[in-house]
Parts: C-alpha cells; structure tokens; sequence
C-alpha cells in the first residue's frame, strides 16, 4: 500500500496539485478596475457553486444600470453564450469571467477554480471583508493538511485512509445550501470517484436509502460537515447504518461562506490524498480536457 | 426469486401502495375555497418537491395582499412554523397544506404526497389546465405499469429487474431542474435503496467520478431521463463506466411539469416492483413514522 508520508508516492501527481493546494489563499484574479453596482451573478459549468455562493449577496441578475458577472465554467454547450446575449439586450455592462477566447477576466479550468471565481466576485463587488476571512481560514488549514505535516498529526490523511473502499455520504448542514453537492462534485474531479450527496429531506433519506441494501454492495461513510440540532439526528440515525462517521473539524472561521469554503478546501485534500492512495494522478482527465474543447 | 407476475408475492405492500399508484390521478384534495392571488409557495419535508415545481409559475414569497401557501411536509424541526410566523407578520393570508393538528387543507404523509400537493396548488392558483395534463399522462402510465401488465408488456417491471443489485445513476434532461432528487426521494422511500443523483455540472461529474473506483463496489445503472443533446452526451460518456443504460419512455404528456410528473410516477412504479422484488414492505418504515410524531 501507499505511504501519504512518503515523498516518491507524489510522483503521480503530474500537476503538483498539492502545491496549488498549498498555496491557494490569496491565489485568484485582483479586479483592475471598479465595476458599477447594483451586480448580478449567474454561473455556468464549474462556475455554477460560485454563483450559488454569491447569491448570498448579490442577485442573479442585476437591475439596470450595473454590472452582471458570468462565470463561463466550460461544458455548458453555449448556455453561457445565451447568458451575456441575454444580459446585452437589458444594457447590462456584462463582464464574461472564466476560460475561453472572449472573456474579460481569465479563471483556467481547475479542479480549485471554485475559490478563484469566488474571490475575484468578493473583491469586485465590495465583499472583500468576507474574502479576507475565507483566506485567513484556507491558510490555518494548509498549516495543518500539507503533505509535509505526518498522517497522525494530519485530519485530511486521516479522512483519506478512511475512505479507501468506501463511498462517502455527505451529511452537511441545511444551513450550508449547495455544500453537499459542492464536496460531491470536488470529490469526483480530484479522487476521481464516487460520493453521495442526498435530496433535500436528507432525514428522510438517510432513513429509508438503506433498509434494503444496507447489507449489500460498497461499505458508506458518512461525512459530517456542522453540528446543528437535524445534523446531529441524522448522525444519530446513520450511526448504525453505515461503516464509519467522519466529522470534519470545527471550520477556523466563523461566517456562513468561511465556514462553506473551509468544508470544501478540507475535503479538497482529502480528495487528493486519497488519489495518492489510489495511485491516481488527481490532475483533470484527458478526457475532461477534451471535452472541454469540443463543448 | 420473487415472480412479479404472482399474485402472492404482492402480500408483503401492507398498505396497498399498488392501490394508490393505480388511482393516483385524481386523488388529491380539491379547494373549498377560493384564494386571492398573488400568490407565494413555501415547502418542508415532502412539500420540498412540490413548492420547487410550483415555482415554476409562483414565487416563493406572495407581495402583499396575496395568500402564502406553506406546504407542511414534517419531518423539519419546526421551520414550517418559523416560515408561517414571517409569512403572517407580512399580513399574508397563510394557508397551511400538509399534516399535523393545524393544517388547513390535510395531506397525509405519503410516498405519494408530492403529485398531492401539486393538484392542489394547481386547482388553488389557476392553473388546473397543467394539472389536467399531469392526469391524463397518469392515467395513461397507469394503465400500462399496472400490477396487472406482466411483465413482458410492462417498462416499470423491466426496469425493476434491471435495478436488481445495482445503484441507479439519475442521468435527466437540465430542462428538469430538481428530478433527479426527487427521483432519488422516491426511490429510497419505496425501494428502500440507494440511488445517486450528480451535483450541476453533471457531464464533468459523470466524466471524472467513476475514473478510480468503476471496477469496484457496486454495479451502476444509469437511467435517463430526456434525450436532448446534453442528456445523450452523458449517456455516451456513461455507456462505458456502468452496468447498463436504462432510457425512460417518452412521456405521454408535453409541457414541463407533466413531462417531470410522467417520470416521478414511472419511477415510483418501478421502485415499488424493486420492493417487492426484494420482499420489502414498500410501506412507510416505521422509524420514519415514529420520527414524524418527534419532528
């Protein structure tokens, strides 16, 4: 088996995700100039967690006279385009974020995009206390999950170890809207496998998913992200349903957006200990790549 | 194995769930009365599906002098409550549909609460030709996914078989906004099982989530829903990551909401041979019902 505290088992890591990781907080796009308010947001592709944040503060279309932000994320197959036209024709000023020939504000494609999106609509739109907030928390956390920091000291590794043969069920607070998701997502791109993200009326879900398969097929873990009054009930009633319960540490940040992106960037290591584990390189697929350019 | 063309092997459905599939069209509380418009829909629990399709002609919140309707679907801690306190201190007229002592237009907590709730809205807010559709195209399904229909003439028993040791994978149309989790809802109601629904930006998800582990765990299955370009790209991506493809029917019913009710209903039929497939009860669990009374 692997070693997480072994440098060569890095190697496959063709990307150096784990530097990006790393050095993540305060990497993002600086706005170079004022953008008029009132500000609307929509999001496309890898762009649409970013968008959902934002909604937070801002609309998803702004009224008249201002300024609507859309996050072309790729893989949309044109919907962004239908967006600015769309935007255009109100007298919106549009301004195109994200990847492609056209657009003002370049975010690559990248399995950490979410965080460079977010931090460049924080800056532009006069949210950069917030944003200042999600930075000081990403680098508590890279303090404690760098590769450097050893597997018994290191919660991510742990997490990673635990998750080997498991499917993750991701049991998140309903205050953290999208989170669940959001981990999901993160997961399959950077692991490269599966997780479980419920409906809403998780409770009821968590209760009637595993009365006739609980004993068959992959072993669950849930994860937990909160520790809400319905949170804590749903750990209650999955305690006997699934191999392992997982709870993230207490985020190092207060605030809804800190406490969302602290979850996902925890989860973002995890994730990429855990293609370590598998001998995988957590770099984008080939084939998402070429996709990306088709669509 | 169980023979879902015996009479015998249905005696496990203590409350006649194949009855209530049957007459489902129709079978919801009409209004008494009439409401003045504008209207605002707000749901919990089970209401969670229904409020999100009725916001596909009403808002969330009515502006004055409207009527706010609260879909009380337990199981929520008390935000229902929370949500009609707001509702009546904007000096809405609220009107709660759903279960427990108060309720103004009782619902019973069902499997198939979610098409109750619709109708009613429908017929309450003008909007009873819609409604009239979702009836017709569950009458149709109802006549050929009935008990009856053996098996060989009958999409949802095939399918049943087909889900058989393997997890469905929701693949739907984006048109359909929040299908796969109520898909997802209603399959682990019945069935009692597990299903996955992807994150937005599902082709990326579908392209990256099964790259580690899809010679692993359990077998997949995807199901598809709509066959619009992006709805056939995941499905060529997924043809060689999972088990088998299964295409829903088309609908009998154009139009959005018809077109969503047409595969919810497919889909509890076909979750309900999956219980009796696997001897279960597709009656409620008692823990959900003993939860209810608590939450």
């Amino acid at each position: 088996m692997r070693n997480l505290d072994a440098h060569e088992d890095y190697k496959v890591d063709s990307q150096k995700l784990a530097g990006s990781l790393r050095r993540l907080a305060g990497d993002f796009p600086q706005p170079q100039e004022e953008y008029p308010a009132p500000y609307g947001v929509v999001g496309f592709g890898e762009g649409w967690w970013p968008a959902e944040l934002a909604h937070l503060w801002v609309p998803r279309l702004m009224t008249e006279g201002g300024t609507q932000f859309v996050l072309k994320g790729g893989l949309d197959l044109g919907a962004a385009g239908g967006a600015v036209a769309a935007a255009e024709a109100s007298g919106a000023r549009v301004v195109l974020v994200g990847f492609g020939g056209e657009v003002d504000v370049p975010v690559e494609p990248h399995p950490l995009s979410p965080y460079r999106y977010l931090r460049f609509l924080q800056e532009a739109t006069g949210e950069s206390e917030t944003g200042r907030r999600v930075d000081e928390a990403l680098a508590t956390l890279a303090g404690q999950l760098d590769t450097s920091v050893p597997t018994e000291d290191n919660p991510a590794k742990f997490f990673a170890w635990n998750l080997i043969e498991r499917v993750p069920v991701w049991v998140v607070s309903e205050r953290y809207a999208g989170l669940a998701q959001a981990l999901q997502q993160s997961f399959a791109r950077i692991a490269g496998s599966l997780s479980i993200a419920p409906p809403p009326g998780s409770l009821e879900f968590f209760i009637t998913a595993l009365e006739s398969r609980h004993e068959q097929g992959d072993p669950l873990a849930a994860v937990v992200v909160g520790n809400d009054e319905k949170t804590k009930l749903a750990v209650e009633i999955l305690e006997t349903r699934v191999d392992t319960v997982l709870e993230l540490p207490e985020p190092p940040a207060a605030g809804l957006i800190p406490e969302m992106m602290a979850a996902w960037y925890f989860t973002a290591w995890t994730a990429y200990y855990l293609a370590i584990l598998f001998g995988r390189d957590p770099a984008d697929a080939a084939v998402l790549r070429r996709l990306r350019e088709e669509a």
